[in-house]
């Protein structure tokens, strides 16, 4: 979590919402690192974890990641959580909850979804804090500017 | 709806889910067309509309297509709805509706969601006899193989 921290501060230093999110494989080596690039790209599917789970897909070369773990800073999104499921990611490890726009504990919670044919071991809430904190103070500088 | 066919059947011939997808603008002008490619990049994201949307956006240039119509042969999953709401697509219609990984009519349905902060226009069961015929031939010849 702590890079997937880095790479979310370093994400709103660009001027990007800060999320990080980092994959590693089942020896916790890292596979692939990312930031929200969505305003850098202009793409709004440039979602730190998707960026971070097609790095890892691209580096491995190999179809699904089910021994690996997706560590991001914020709650996926269904795009992202459709992407987990899609990619057979083992494990997410997420920090802030997301009550707007998250997909796995808030909304559609895909997860529980009978037509989520994967569901990966879900821990939410590690160094909740920390990821929260970097996104308030992120908006909250917006809003002042 | 018939350019999305055509591409559906020639992923079929490739050996790919005969899935095709294509993006028009508000003038009916085709921006982007595309076929599932997961087999061939061995990659479970490369969904038609996926990468039919990403297509029509760097095309574009442009963060959203509000005023964008996708058309695909079968009823968008999770992570391709998902896309489409990122998107802000203005318009989607599809063919075959798909009961085991639809996020649109079934399991999810995304569209209805507090969460999911745009909603498409959605007209679905377009030529979807078709649309369905080409996926059940498709998975009735590979398991006769």
């Amino acid at each position: 979590m702590q890079l997937a921290l880095d790479a979310a501060r370093r994400a709103a230093l660009a001027g990007e919402v800060p999320v990080g999110a980092v994959v590693t494989d089942a020896a916790g080596a890292v596979l692939a690192m990312a930031a929200n690039q969505v305003e850098a790209g202009q793409n709004p599917t440039s979602h730190a974890e998707f960026l971070a789970l097609s790095a890892a897909r691209a580096a491995r070369g190999s179809k699904y990641l089910a021994d690996c773990t997706l560590t991001v800073t914020l709650e996926p999104c269904a795009f992202c959580a459709g992407a987990i499921a899609a990619l057979r990611v083992g494990k997410l490890v997420f920090g802030a909850y997301d009550p707007k726009t998250g997909a796995v504990e808030h909304g559609p919670r895909l997860f529980t979804q009978a037509t989520t044919h994967h569901k990966p071991e879900v821990i939410g809430g590690v160094r909740e804090q920390e990821s929260a904190a970097l996104l308030r103070e992120f908006f909250e500088t917006r809003r002042d500017a």
